[in-house]
């Protein structure tokens, strides 16, 4: 495999959701360069679906691209966490329900370029009604739509971020295949 | 729409691929918080098929995520150029083939829980063989693989950005709606 020696690393940012830092590294032909990476911890992203056949979405403002977005719910896998424990924690935070049954369908870097970031996808059935208290998860709307409409969603831009597409798509391909 | 709105900004970092910043921001109930922010410039990601019914992958290495992954091509849609003017480009750039028809399929952001890239997807048709000389592309190998793959490509973990999961099923599912 084709490698990238590093020569040296420097932490340039620390922060409480992304680390940024500069590696100078040695690419195979010998060149050297630098490498500026984000570190992000690893996530979980959720398909949930409720017992009517409806994806439950989250509604929320995202500073970065100043926008309202609707997305399926996602969250950071915390110090000490399972990504099981994480889907658990997220869903009952962001949409008060507790997933019964998980499922693992893969997952996806988040943008390898520049961003440690890994997504662990789940697919949650089996829903119990149950909420947790979290920071941060006041401002999110939960949103319900039937997973016939989520195809349209996606060709509208009405869902626009690519962990929901790749996540949702993902769902939706299993049942052609 | 609820909205964050920003009472400070500062940057931290700006280096060649990304500019970090800190913005102190009021939420919608008055609370303030910070968000760090990842500015990265906007992308195009091509999903490339050519006469035979196989889509042209890349095959590279990723520092940030120290693996080697095959994805769809992809790259920063440069200063002065549109979109379209840069599918053109980045197409010939790493596989080495100019496309006589392109499509625009929607788009995606990258991360907006942090980072402000969009992701503008386009379909490459008609393709004709036309390589432009760019740094940095020398490590990309091309790879070929029939669209009827893809699907276990995914499936299998082969394929594992998010940009590449979204837009390959973007495509994908197309035939099927």
């Amino acid at each position: 495999m084709k490698q990238e020696k590093t020569l040296d690393t420097e932490q340039v940012f620390r922060g409480r959701a992304v680390t940024l830092r500069v590696d100078t590294v040695e690419k195979p032909g010998g060149k050297r360069t630098t490498r500026e990476i984000v570190e992000h911890s690893d996530c979980v992203a959720i398909v949930a679906v409720d017992d009517e056949d409806r994806i439950l979405l989250v509604r929320q403002f995202r500073k970065a691209v100043e926008e309202e977005l609707l997305e399926i719910p996602a969250g950071g896998i915390e110090h000490g966490e399972t990504s099981a424990q994480a889907v658990c924690r997220e869903l009952q935070e962001e949409v008060g329900f507790f997933p019964n049954t998980i499922e693992e369908l893969g997952g996806f870097y988040a943008a390898p370029g520049y961003c440690t970031e890994y997504l662990h996808l789940y697919l949650a059935t089996d829903l119990t009604q149950s909420a947790l208290e979290a920071e941060d998860t006041h401002e999110i709307e939960v949103v319900r739509v039937p997973v016939s409409e989520v195809p349209d969603l996606i060709s509208s831009g009405d869902i626009r971020d690519a962990k929901s597409v790749a996540g949702l798509l993902r769902f939706l391909w299993r049942g052609h295949t």
